[in-house]
């Protein structure tokens, strides 16, 4: 396994090539051996509560596991499957882009462990959570896929 | 806390009134004291992966919180703010259409726990997973809000 | 991967051969392709309250890894190691022996996914949870090791 | 809920009360604002593999909820009920005291969020994870209790 840090830029074009990533507006902020940093740009789809406004559980887990997911993109070069995620919410996120910060807890030769954390503008902490993923060389044929974008 | 069974053309009013289960075009198919079982209808902005066609593992994640949220809102007539939730990926989601059934593990006065359960259009069990939700009569002023598309 | 069924015997070997599932006192009552059922023997030492008497959060997490694990050795001949668990508490564990479900969600050849439901002595669901297990057929060198008493 | 950091002495006292946390034999290292630090004293019961000697990943799972949970009772003055777990098994854990470290994600006026990460005597990372707790001020009339060693 090459544990070379993997450059923003590539990262951003693998982030950006699936349609629910591009949905979702995402930006590379920063990328390196501690972890990423991404922003989701708010949209109007995104509301669960017509009247409170505040923002979908659903996007905010996409966002936790594509954090988490790219942190070990950024030390590995590629997104990986998804095995199963953990999503804490600690706030209503009000309408505004968000930032997540992605980080590896722990790389293994078969199965990994990472976490997020999103915040909102003011740096307020939204939700947070954790995803096992499945690093092993050679991916399963038919994927769990989820967060990967990339091939 | 009420626990008549909330029928399915108001689950179905509830679950539409917010944009995000609007965009996700949740049909409410059954709901009891036992569980609700809804569908999604697939669309192209799913796709996490261009060249395999597979579906976001955030996209099955807002699935399975709103499944579960539902089967709370079938016994007590609203959608309820998600605590936490975990969701564990079994299978590629192709494109098509998706089924869950959400069932309630347990009700209590401050907090419940419900599990979701997702199906491809063969029938085949995609992903599922649990929720911890907040049940106390009155939600708290700012609520940290996910699934629940209703007051 | 052997898919035939391991029978009570021998996983009642399995489970009682190492020191903390000794302690813990597992019978292995029911294993079959759907699952297993075991009971553990209540002691003194798992009471977290003093004053209440009820049982460590700890103890029912060991008996829901436990369950959960021993439902894919009744599939696949061995207990693996857990790669992560989640468990939910639904009611007080009061002094008593606890009986476990353990169920298979899904086998697959790299990890699998299996819950478990433990009921106290008048039948009422007291925790429950889910765990993803590695099943490769080669064990890492070093395993995680977990609930795992066999080879 | 009272904010004021409770000292280190309190825990300990709190934290020996109970019979299952007297049998892991747990001291309070360091307790403040930023969470607690514990040390568990290795026991043979601990071993789940008596070959390879590596300890049951529910003896890690009872660490992780007890560090968590007295992160938030170094807060709030009382361990909690926990509402779910879930835990991460990074490493196999070899004979050996482990120490852990709880941190506190979130506390809310019903239910917080808190972490733990279990080291081994060489610093490695063996285990981590995450709960939810219940806080509010009077706790339900039969608590879900767990890590909760105090009154």
């Amino acid at each position: 396994m090459s544990e070379q840090t993997t450059d923003i830029e590539k990262l951003q074009q693998l982030i950006s090539h699936g349609p629910f990533n591009k949905w979702l507006n995402f930006t590379v902020l920063n990328a390196g051996e501690d972890g990423v940093e991404i922003k989701a740009v708010w949209r109007d789809e995104w509301v669960v509560n017509l009247e409170r406004r505040y923002t979908h559980g659903g996007i905010l887990a996409a966002i936790v596991d594509v954090a988490a997911d790219y942190a070990i993109a950024a030390r590995i070069g590629r997104p990986v499957p998804t095995i199963d995620i953990r999503v804490d919410y600690h706030k209503a996120a009000m309408p505004g882009d968000l930032t997540a910060k992605g980080r590896v807890l722990r790389i293994g030769s078969q199965f990994s462990t990472a976490e997020a954390y999103i915040y909102d503008q003011d740096g307020a902490l939204i939700a947070s959570g954790r995803g096992t993923y499945f690093t092993a060389a050679s991916a399963p044929k038919v994927p769990l896929g989820n967060a990967s974008g990339g091939e």
